[in-house]
C-alpha cells in the first residue's frame, strides 16, 4: 500500500522536515519578494527524482515539481506556500529570523518543509503511484492578490482532478486534524472611501461643508448592512479599520478617507455588501452633498471545500490510522481568508488544518511576535497529505 | 391734535371696548369659519359714519371699512384679526366661552373689540383726519393658509403707504409696548415625509426594507441642518414633531410618516432648509433604497417690520405719552409665526405688541386652555393704534 | 415488528385522521381558550384503551394520555399542539373556519388529529410496546408564554427519557421529513422602550427635550448590537417593530415608545443582546437626559435537538422506510420560535418537520389567511412518529 | 479741543507710523516670545514724555506708559497688541518679514505703531489731559490663555473706569469705522476627546470594541447639541475638527482621539454645550462600554462691550468728524473670538473695528499667508482712538 510505504519512510526524515523548517525559518522573506526561498526550494528539487520541476512559475518564482507514477490513474496537486510577514519576531527559538522585521509568523515554512521531504518520497515511490501528483510550491500567500492567482493563470490546475492544502494551527490542539465541508474560510474585500466635503473656519459651518460629519453618518448606516441587509443565518463582517480625519481642532475639516475590511461566507453575501456599501457612498453624496471616491475591491474568494473531495479526506485520514493523529474533528468556519480559495474555485479539493498548539508552554495566534508552532505537526502535515496521495493516487486505497 | 383728540374720547369709551370683547370672547368661532363674528362687526359699522364698509372680502367674510379724511394724505392700513382656536376653555371668566372646544385664547377678541371702537372714533374725527384709514378685519389668522393672502388678493392693499397691527400678549408686562424692526417673526414651513420600505417579519431583515432604520437616519441626519448649514448668526428650527411608526414589535414596519416644522428668521434661511430638506429625502431613497414622498409646504413668511415704519411707530408712541403706558421698548424677535408677514411683503408697516399680562395673578401663555389678557390692554392697543393713525393721518403731527 | 405494525394500521385509519383533522379546522379556537378542542380531545380519548388520562393538565385544559407497555423500557413523550390563530380564513376550503376571525392557520388541527390516531393505535398494541408513552395534548403553543411551560410545571416530564414533536410545513415538499441537530429554532426576547422627554413648542427645541430624536439615536445605536457585539458566526436579529411617536408636527414630542423583537440562535447571544439592548437605554439617559423605561421579557428558548436523539430520529425514519416518503433530510435552522423548546430545555429529544406543500396548486406560508397544508402529511406525520415510538419502545428496534 | 489738538498732531505724524509699522512687520515674534518686540517699545518710550513706564508686566513683556493729565478726571485704558503668527508670509511687500514661517498677518504691528504714536502725542498735551491714560502693550493675544489675563492679573486695570481697543480689518472698508453694542465676538472653548475601545482583527467585532463607530455616534449625537439644546436665537458652534482615527483598514481600530471647538455668543451657552459635550462623552461610555477621557478648556470669554461706553465711542467719533472717516456703521457680530474680552469682564469699556481693506487691489482674510492692510487705516485708528481720549478726558468734550 502506497500510504503505508510513504509513511514509514517519512517516519525516517522526520529530522530533515525540522531541519529544512528551521533553516527556512532563520531566512525569511516577505511576498513577492522571496528570492532565496525559491532558490532553496529549487536548490532542493536538483537531488529528487521529480519527473520535471518548472520554476519562476505564475510571474514570482512559484516552483511546480511534477511526479508522473508507474501506472495510470487521477492528477492531484498539492499545494504550500512559502512567504513570510513583515513582523519582528520577539521568540527565544535558536533559529529565530535573522532578518529584521520580518518572521515566519504562519507557520508557512513548515508547510514547505514537509512538502519537499513528501515530493521526495512520492518521487521515490513513483512507481507504485497510479496518476500524477503536482508539488505547488506558492509565494505570497499573505498579500493580496496573492500568489495562487498567477499559479493558475500560469496553467499549475490544467489536467488535475484535485487539489489540496493544509494549514498547521498554532491554535488547535496538536495531534488533531480539522476538516471543514462547504464554505469554511472568508472571502475578503476592501474598500477605500474618499469623502471630500470643503474645508473652512471652525466658527463659520455655512460656509464649508464638513466631511468629518458626512463621514460618521456613512460609519453609521453601514452598520445596517449587517444588521438589516444580510440574511441573519449567513455570516459578513463590515469593519471601518481607519478613519483618517486628523485636522486641526478649529478648522472644519475638508476630506476624510475611511477604510474598510468585509468578510463574507458566500458569493451571493459578498456581491450584497458591495452593493450596499456602494449604495450608501453615493447616499452620502446624495445627503450631504460630499463627493465620494470609492475603490472597492475584492480579494480572496470564500473557501469552498468539496464535499465530496471533503469526505474522501476525512475517510484517508482515518483509514491511514496515522499513529501521531488522536482525532479527525469537523472544524468551525475560519474567519480569515486564505488564497488557497482560488484554486478551490477551479477545481474540487480539500483545504484542512492540522493542529500545532505548542505542549506545555504558552500559545499565541498566528502574526503574533511570539507566534510558534509543535513541529510534531510537521510529521503528521506529511503523513496526512501522504495518505491523501495515497487515496487518490494509490492503486485501489480509496 | 388728532392723535390727543383720539385718546380723549377713546378714554370716554374704554367699558364699550371691554363689553365688546367679552360678548366675542363668549363667542368665538374657529378660522375659516367665522360667520357670527362677521356678522356682529358688518352690524356695528351700521351705524358707524366710515365712507364704505365692504364685507365677504377675500374670500371669507373679512370686512374693510374705509375712513376717508378732510383733507389729503397719506393712505394706512390698520388690521384686526377674529378668528378663535380649538381649544376647550379652562377659565373661571364669567364670560369664558359658550362655545365646547372653541376659545379665543389669542386674544383676536381684544384686536376686534378695540378696533372697532378706534375705527368708529376716527370715524367721527374724519374732518381732521388727513388721508384714509382702511380698517381691515381680517379672518383665519390661526390656521394656514391664512385668512391674510385672500384679503390681499382681494385688493386691500391697493393705494396703501403703510401697513399696521398690534398683538395683545399675555407674556408682556401691561404698560409696556414693544416693537422691533426688521425680521420679527419667524418665518414657518411644514413638511411630511412618507418613507416607504418593505414590511417582513421581524426575524428576516434580509427579506425587508425597514422604514424604521431609514427614517431614524433621517431624524439624524436632519440635525446638521441646523448645526451644520445655518449661519451660526441666524436662526432656523427644524423640529420633527410626528413620528409615525407605530407597529408590531415582530413585524419590520414597511412605511413611516414623519412630520416637520420649520421656522427661519429669513427668506434666504427659509430657502436653505427647505432645500436641505430636500436633499436629505433624496439622500435616504439612495442611501436606503427606500421611496420618499415629500410635500413641503411654506406657510406664512418671516415677518419684516419696516426700519423706517418702526422707527415712526415708536417716536408716536413716544410722542403720545399715553398715560397708561410706562415703557416703549424694544422686543426680542418672536418665535411664533404670524400672517401679518404677508401684509408687510407687500408694503412697509410695523407689527407690534401691547403688554397684556394680567396682574396680580398666575398668567398662561397663548394657546393655553387658561389663557387670560389684562383687559387695560384693550383701551392701551387702542391709544398705541391712535397713535399712529396720528403720526401718519395727522396734520403735521409726525 | 412494532413500526411495522403501526405503519399498517395507520394505513387503515388515514381517512379518519383526515376527519378529525377537518372538524377541528372547522371549530378553531385561540391559544389559552381552547375549551371545545379540549372537550373533543378528552371526549375521543373515552374508547381508547389507554392507561390514564389526565385533563385540564397545565392550568389551561392540556390533557396527557399514557400508554405503558407490556414490556419494560423508555419512557418517551410525544406532544401535539392544538390552539389556532386570531386570523380570519381566506381558503375556499368545503371545512373553513366556522369562527370569525380564528384559523388553524398553522397546521395545530393536523398535529392532533395525527397524534390522537396514533395514540389509539398505539394503545391497541400496548402489549407489544416496550417501556411507555406520554402522548401530550398542548394547548397555547401560539401565544406567549405558551403551554408547555405550565405542562412542564404541571410535571408531564418526569421520568421521560425522550421527548419528541412534528410541525407540518406548507413551505417544506410533501413527501420529505426534514431535521437539524443543534440550535434549530431561533429563541425570542420582545422589549417596550419608553423613551421619556419633555414636550414643547416646535419653535423652541431648548424649552424642550426631543424625544424622537433621542429614541431615533437609540434605533441607530441598537443596529451595532448586530454589527459589532454579535459572533458573525452565530445569528441574532434585532427589530423594533413599532417607532410610536406620532405627534402633532410643530410640537416637539414628549415621550415615544419603541417595541422591539429579538431573535438569537444560542443562549450566550439571547443573553448579550439583553445586556447590551439594556445599555444602549441606559445611555440614552446618559447622553440625551431622558428618562427611559425598559421593559424586557424573554420568551420561547432557543430550539435545541439533541445530537443523539436526532440521529435517532433520522435512522428510525430511514429504516422505517415509509412509503409516502420520499426523502429525510438536513433542514436549515428555522426563523421562528417554538415553545417546544421548553421541553428540550429539560429531555433530551427532537422536533422535526413533515412536509406539507400542497401539490398543483398556490402554497402559502404559515399564519397566512389563505395556508393550507396536503392532508398526505397527515399519515406521513402520523407514521413518522410511529417509527419513533418503534425505535424508542419497539423491541430491539434500534 | 483735545481731540482737535491731538488729531492735528496725528496728521503731522503719519509717516511715523507708517515707519514703525512696517519695521515692526519685518520682524515679528510669536505669541509669548515677543522679546524685540517689547524691547523696541520700551526703548521708544525713553523719549516720551510719559509719567511711567512699567515693564516685563503680566509675566511676558507686557508694557504699560501711564500719562497723567494736568486735571482730574476719569483713568482710561487702551490697549494695543503687539504679537505676531506662525505664518509664512506671501506677499511681496518690500517689508515682507524677514523671519521665516513668522508673520504678521492679523495686523497687531499696525495696532502697535499707532498706539505709540497716540501714546507720545497725549503724553505731549497732558497739560489739557482731565484724567489719566493707561496705554497697555499686550504680548500674546493669539495664542490661549492668551497676554490679557496676565495683565490683569498684574493690575493694570486697577482704578480705570473704562477700557478701548481697536482691531485694524481688512475684510472691512477702509474709511469706515465699526461699533458693535453688547455681545459682538464670540467666546471659545476647545475639546479633546479620547474614546478609548478595544482593537481586534477586522473579522471579529465581537472579540473587540470599535472605537471608530462609537466616536461617529459622538459626532453625531454633538450635532443636536446645536439644533436640539441652543435657543435658536443665540448663537453657537460645535465644529470636530479632528477624528483621528486613522488604522489598518483590517484592524478595529482601539482608540481614537477627537478634537472639538466651541464658540458661543454669551456666557450661558457656553455653560450650556460644554455641559452637553460632557453629557454625551459620558453617554458614551454608557452607551458603547467604551472610556472616554475628556479635556474641556474655555479659554477666550465672550467679547460683551459694554452699550454705554459703546454709545460714547459712537458719539465720539461722529463729533470727532475725523476726514479720513466716510461712515461708522454698526458691524454685524464677529465669529472670531479675542482675548480683550478679558479686559471687558473686569471693565466697561469698548472693542471696535477700522476698516482696512486694501482698494484697488485683491484683499485677503486675516491670517492668510498674503494679508495685507490699507495703512491708511493707522492714522484713522490714532485719530478715532484720540477721539475716545478726547470724550473721556478731554475737558467737557463728551
Amino acid at each position: 500500500m502506497l500510504t503505508a510505504e510513504l509513511m514509514k519512510r517519512l517516519d525516517a526524515k522526520e529530522q530533515r522536515i525540522i531541519d529544512i523548517r528551521r533553516y527556512l525559518h532563520e531566512h525569511p522573506e516577505l511576498s513577492f519578494e522571496e528570492e532565496e526561498t525559491a532558490a532553496y526550494i529549487e536548490e532542493f528539487y536538483k537531488e529528487v527524482p521529480v519527473d520535471s520541476v518548472e520554476t519562476n512559475v505564475g510571474g514570482h518564482r512559484g516552483i511546480v515539481a511534477t511526479i508522473k507514477g508507474g501506472r495510470p490513474g487521477k492528477t492531484i496537486a498539492i499545494r504550500a506556500d512559502f512567504d513570510a510577514l513583515p513582523i519582528q519576531e520577539e521568540t527565544d527559538l535558536p533559529f529565530a529570523s535573522k532578518k529584521e522585521g520580518v518572521m515566519h509568523a504562519c507557520g508557512h515554512d513548515g508547510h514547505t518543509a514537509y512538502m519537499l521531504i513528501l515530493a521526495e518520497t512520492v518521487a521515490e515511490l513513483k512507481d507504485q503511484l497510479a496518476g500524477t501528483v503536482k508539488v505547488i510550491h506558492q509565494p505570497a500567500e499573505e498579500m493580496p492578490p496573492g500568489g495562487a492567482i498567477g499559479m493558475i493563470q500560469a496553467g499549475v490546475l490544467e489536467g488535475v482532478d484535485a487539489v489540496f492544502g493544509i494549514h498547521v494551527m498554532s491554535t488547535m490542539k496538536t495531534g488533531n486534524i480539522f476538516y471543514r465541508s462547504g464554505n469554511t474560510q472568508t472571502g475578503r474585500a476592501r474598500f477605500k472611501l474618499l469623502v471630500q466635503g470643503k474645508g473652512g473656519h471652525g466658527s463659520s459651518p455655512h460656509m464649508a461643508n464638513d466631511a468629518i460629519v458626512a463621514a460618521s453618518s456613512f460609519v453609521m448606516n453601514c452598520q445596517t448592512i449587517i444588521s438589516r441587509r444580510m440574511n441573519p443565518f449567513d455570516t459578513a463582517v463590515v469593519t471601518i479599520g481607519s478613519f483618517d480625519g486628523k485636522g486641526q481642532f478649529n478648522v472644519i475639516k475638508d476630506a476624510v478617507t475611511l477604510e474598510g475590511d468585509v468578510r463574507t461566507m458566500s458569493e451571493e453575501s459578498r456581491e450584497l455588501v458591495e452593493e450596499e456599501v456602494r449604495q450608501f457612498a453615493k447616499g452620502l453624496d446624495a445627503s450631504f452633498g460630499v463627493e465620494t471616491t470609492l475603490e472597492y475591491a475584492n480579494d480572496y474568494p470564500v473557501l469552498h471545500n468539496d464535499p465530496e473531495a471533503t469526505e474522501r479526506v476525512r475517510e484517508a485520514l482515518l483509514q491511514a490510522a496515522i499513529p501521531e493523529v488522536d482525532a479527525v474533528t469537523e472544524a468551525a468556519p475560519q474567519p480569515p481568508s486564505e488564497d488557497f480559495a482560488y484554486y478551490l474555485q477551479e477545481k474540487p479539493g480539500c483545504f484542512f488544518y492540522v493542529g500545532a498548539k505548542p505542549e506545555g508552554k504558552q500559545w499565541y495566534p498566528h502574526h503574533h511576535p511570539k507566534f510558534e508552532i509543535d513541529e510534531k505537526s510537521l510529521l503528521i502535515s506529511a503523513k496526512a497529505m501522504a495518505a491523501v496521495v495515497g487515496a487518490y493516487c494509490g492503486k485501489g486505497e480509496s
